[in-house]
């Protein structure tokens, strides 16, 4: 009985298994840091960090994080009554607005806006079309700082290429025509470089414009945005992220020697940069409050969907967070301080003014923590790979306090676009970690919507960030 | 070691599950006619039919069809080169045309297109958006078969239901509301209740229009259309389908009494009928060729997508199964005859004038089989339910022919919404039964598209209905 209930289970297993390997290709960025070859760990010190001390304070955490609404209240009220937030919108306004006022209320120390210049992209009404063979409206969405098209829009051939060396094969052969990427997903961080290198790359060999395979293992006529960048020698062409269904009919029409050809219209233009600002609070330290903490997430979110899991969430962990510490009365050595960050998505001002501003005490940073992978579940905290290893092995320590919601993994590297400058810096940087799998599945889209986060699973990144953030602020000596 | 594997096996195997149930849930229909209670198997009577004599046959089937790449070539030029084909839409009409121009040159025998009178409702432009407490686009497709709005479109306040007794409960208060039927989805049998009755149930009550959540376990925003149906004693009012996300924010609003209004646009309308055909084609039986084993699809499809699984694909294998038989010379003692019905979607004209005009020969019709649940891997038939046990037994036999690629099921229930006709009027009638856990995914959608078809599984899917329909043609004595 036993074995055939085993045997049952390994079909099952299969069966399941295989059908994810159809549905989705490697879906989690991160596990590329721990690919090939097999490394020989280094032995790390023994960690110099006590944490009994610590549990009383774990459990105060995660029991309020776990008996709140607090934190899906907000989120819901940032998505459902706010909405996207892109970089020059309204939006972010009234969102950055709305959060002052309320981390106000909270009772959180030094509120306040910073206010930094944000380029404004507008996207304004854009399509594609296919005109001969047949004619078909095909689903598209800009990519973000792209240029626009004339308004009788560019009519080309389009040319399919599945990668950049299939491209230089061709090279002056796509001269005039619409180039068009149809590169699967291998993972974001490989894929990727098509939206943000594809326009350019194109430009070089005279293509008119450019459309992108949206970057994601599953669509369902989903096409996900984001932002690309022109290399500044090269002519710029409009460029738009077009779903894998529209791809794939491409690539089938191109191979069979049907030479479509498309129409694409795109409004998209910079305005005059807008004024926007990063927003601060903090849970003042008590004995050093000088030495800094950094909790944060990005506020700007792309102008489609709602900005829900990016980074929405990140913000309402980062924030809520320190609203718990202040709640619960537990008062850290060290300040914590929270950061949502404006205009991550199309131009990192928030991140690099936060660096400029805060020159002076960038020493002061003891760790800044950036959750912007969504509020899946939380697994712990990547640290950046150049991390010391007695930081490494005291966070480790610290982590075991999560253990119990099983969120104490010290992943071999991370970080966060934001506080990069930080990092760069020298500040030991460090991202929120959480089960990734349906992430790029959402990722920039109009799906990424309040209904896919679940408020125990964001209730639970709060605790682990509080967790994370209370215990690191007020060990006498954290590393 | 083993009992640790095994454990891991476990673990993973749980999550996976666990993740299964977040994504969807219930999603085979067909699953529904095995539930509960445990029924007692009644013994079938043995077979009367010896299958060894068509184990050739059968091997040559199965072999040609999976090194031909004809049925995917078509099904390509189907969904890349016409496009989808609703009832009374030039695409339609132009697929039709190309079918029997094919099936001749393919020298299938008795290629004909019968005229069948069809409903031609266009869809128009259409709109939703929130107008208070926040203006939002959202993302809708009307029903098929609803009546349109005025041109200033229709705008109240909206009013959420998650089933109809909480309508009932509510009764007159939807009164001049739009009301929006948030029914979370359980199978697409159970669920679609709410996408062909809403309407009218809401209208009784007074409600001005109805927006449905799409009947899916799965959505990035994407929106199901499908048939409606009034009820003739109650006020029509507009129906549209909403996402799931649409649905889920409008449920947040109400719950937190935002009471939202909305402004719904549909330009739907009925023109005239229009003339469409069934197209039909078959290998003309050499010794009884007035008996009949029917093998089916529907040509027509919804609006949007490509009508790729549905039915699309269906239609396909019906004809290139007779196609592969011709060019293999196999030539059953009966007569197979393909049609390619009309207007299954939004009407069954197809069906019903098949039945119609073949009134005097529907006791020849030994069987009818109709593949209508996408071309996702085939696992065999599904019998309806009150075919003879004798029936039963002998199909069940026969299947075995299709152990090999496993596709020898012959489940509990079948059949066919195109072969309903024949089947009330006592035909024997059966689905070609496929894997279909994703078909839900995709079904009425922009996202029914030809890369979601596996041209293996297709190439089986064939292959599975050749073996079934020559052995039942050819065989003495079927039953």
């Amino acid at each position: 009985m036993r074995f055939l209930k085993l045997f049952a289970l390994v079909i099952f297993t299969t069966t399941l298994v295989s059908q994810a390997q159809t549905q989705r290709q490697v879906a989690n960025p991160t596990a590329q840091a721990l690919a090939s070859p097999t490394p020989t760990p280094t032995p790390l010190p023994p960690p110099t960090v006590k944490i009994d001390g610590y549990r009383a304070a774990a459990a105060r955490i995660i029991g309020a994080a776990l008996t709140s609404d607090r934190a899906y209240a907000r989120l819901a009220h940032l998505t459902d009554h706010i909405g996207n937030r892109l970089s020059g919108s309204k939006n972010l306004e009234r969102a950055i607005e709305w959060a002052a006022t309320e981390m106000k209320r909270d009772g959180l120390d030094n509120v306040r806006t910073e206010k930094v210049m944000v380029p404004h992209w507008v996207r304004g009404e854009e399509s594609l079309e296919m005109l001969t063979p047949v004619s078909r409206k095909l689903q598209m969405l800009g990519l973000g700082n792209s240029v626009g098209t004339p308004a009788e829009g560019i009519s080309a051939e389009a040319v399919v290429v599945r990668d950049f060396a299939e491209l230089d094969r061709l090279g002056e052969k796509v001269r005039g025509k619409i180039l068009v990427y149809n590169a699967p997903y291998e993972s974001y961080g490989v894929t990727v470089s098509y939206r943000l290198q594809g326009a350019s790359r194109a430009a070089r060999y005279g293509a008119v414009a450019a459309l992108v395979r949206s970057i994601t293992p599953v669509s369902l006529q989903t096409p996900h945005t984001g932002a690309m960048n022109y290399d500044p020698n090269l002519p710029k062409i409009p460029v738009a992220a077009i779903t894998i269904e529209v791809a794939e009919f491409l690539q089938r029409m191109n191979d069979r020697g049907d030479r479509p050809t498309l129409r694409l219209k795109m409004e998209a233009k910079f305005l005059p940069d807008a004024e926007s600002a990063n927003v601060i609070a903090e849970v003042k330290g008590s004995e050093k409050p000088d030495e800094i903490v950094l909790i944060s997430g990005h506020f700007d979110s792309w102008d489609v969907g709602q900005g829900a899991h990016d980074d929405g969430g990140g913000c309402i962990v980062a924030w809520e967070a320190a609203r718990l510490l202040k709640e619960l009365g537990l008062k850290p050595r060290r300040t914590i301080r929270v950061v949502l960050y404006t205009n991550e998505e199309n131009g990192l001002r928030g991140g690099n003014a936060y660096r400029d501003a805060h020159q002076a005490e960038i020493s002061k940073h003891i760790l800044a923590i950036e959750s912007d992978s969504g509020v899946y579940r939380p697994e712990g905290f990547g640290l950046v790979a150049t991390a010391p290893s007695q930081v490494r092995s005291n966070l480790q320590e610290i982590a075991k306090l999560l253990s119990g919601i099983r969120a104490d993994g010290i992943a071999a590297n991370g970080g966060g676009a934001d506080i990069g400058p930080l990092m760069r810096d020298g500040v030991v940087g460090a991202s929120l970690d959480v089960e990734g799998s349906h992430y790029f599945d959402i990722h920039h889209t109009p799906a990424d919507t309040l209904d896919k986060v679940d408020p125990q699973e964001l209730a639970l990144c709060v605790a682990t960030m509080a967790v994370m953030a209370y215990t690191v602020a007020d060990l006498p000596n954290p590393y």
